[in-house]
C-alpha cells in the first residue's frame, strides 16, 4: 500500500460526497491541527512513561489509532491538492536536517540546530 | 517508496543521533503539533483561493513541502513508536467514515456527521 | 490593567497598520494555534519536571513571555472581532466545569467528565 | 475583573480537585493547545466571511464562547504556573513588535517582518 494508493482512496471519497469546495490547502491545514488538537487531548495529563503504555488499553489504542488516520488523512489530502510529493519532500528534508543535525554534535541533545553544542551561530 | 521504508530511514536517522530517549509518544505529538503550527504560518494570512497558489511561488513552495516533511516525520515517528500500522488505521477510519458520512446525506455539505441533515440525533 | 484595555491597544495597533482586512475570525484562529505551536516548540522535549524549571534560563523565559503573549493577543483580537466578553465566557464555562466535574469525583484524576469513576454514562 | 482575579478562580478550581498535580507547564502547553484544536475545528470549513458570521448562530457562538474561554483557562493557568504577568508580557511584546512592523512598511501587507518590501534582510 503506497502513499498515491491512500491518497487514490481518499479522492475518491471526498469526490463522491462533492467535498472537494471544501478542501482548498487553507481548509485542510486547519483540519490537519484540529486533528493533532483530538491527538493532543488524549496525551495531554499522561506522564511521558504513560504515553509509552497508552496502546495497552483497547479502548485508548483505538482512539489514538483513529487519530493518527485523521491526521495522515488531511496530511495526504493537503499534499494530493498541493501536488507535493510526500515521499520526496520528506526524503529532502531528511536530508538537510543530516546537514543541520551532524551526528558528532547533535547526539544525545535536543537542543535545536541553531543552539547546538560547538555549532557557530550563524 | 513504503510508508516503513520511510519509518526505517527516520529510525536510523534517530537512532545514529541517541534521540530515542526524547521520542517518547507524549513529545512526539507536542513534536507534531508544532510542525503543524509552522505550516498553519504559512496559510494563516492567505485566502481560500491564494492558499490553492501557494506552490506557484518557489520560496513558499520549499517551506510548504518542508513543512508537510516535517508533520509527516513525526507521525511516522509516534506510529513507530506506538507499533500502529498507519496504512491499516486510516483504511479502517475511512471505513468508519464512510458510515459516519453516508454519500446521500453527506453530499455537498460540511456539516459533522451529528448534524447531518437527515440524521436523527443520535 | 483590565481585558478590555488590551483589547484597545491591540485595536490600536492594527488599524494603525490597516491590518483589519486580514483579522477575519478564520484567520485569527489560524495565528493563534500557529502561536500556540511556537509554545509547543518550546516545551516540546522537556520532561514535566524541566518545563516546570523553564523560567529559570532568561532566553527562555523571555521566549516563553513573548509566546504567551503571542497566545493572548490573538485570543484578545479572536473576541474583540466576535465581540465575546471573555471574562464572562469564563465565569460561565467555570461554572459549567463545576458540574461537569464535582468535587468528590473528580479529585486527584485527570479522567475526562463522561469518563470519571463514579459518573454514570451518559 | 482582572487577569489576577480570573487567575484566582482558577486557582481555587484546580486546588478543590487537588489537579495541580496534572498542571505541569508541559502539560498546560497541550491542554492549551488541544482547545486551540476544538476552536479550529469549528472555523475550518468556514469561509472567511462565514466565520464573520458565526456568532449570528446560537449554538455555534455557545460553542466559540466555550472554547474562547478553555484557551483563555489553560493560558491564564499556565501564566499562573510559570509566574509570567500575562498583562506586562503582552505589553513588552507590543512594543517589540511596533518595532519589527514599523506603520510605514507594514501598512495593508501581512508580509512576515523580516520579508516586509522596503526591509533591508537581516
Amino acid at each position: 500500500m503506497t502513499i498515491a494508493d491512500l491518497q487514490g482512496q481518499l479522492r475518491s471519497f471526498v469526490a463522491e460526497r462533492d467535498w472537494e469546495q471544501f478542501h482548498s490547502p487553507k481548509n485542510l491545514v486547519m483540519a490537519l491541527t484540529a486533528e493533532g488538537g483530538e491527538l493532543t487531548e488524549i496525551f495531554q495529563w499522561l506522564t511521558p512513561q504513560q504515553s509509552l503504555d497508552v496502546m495497552s488499553d483497547p479502548v485508548a489504542a483505538t482512539d489514538v489509532a483513529d487519530e493518527l488516520a485523521d491526521v495522515l488523512a488531511y496530511l495526504l489530502r493537503l499534499a494530493d491538492v498541493l501536488q507535493v510529493d510526500l515521499a520526496e519532500a520528506l526524503r529532502s528534508k531528511i536530508t538537510k536536517n543530516a546537514v543541520k543535525y551532524p551526528t558528532d554534535l547533535a547526539r544525545g541533545t535536543a537542543a535545536k540546530y541553531s543552539d547546538l553544542p560547538g555549532r557557530e551561530k550563524a
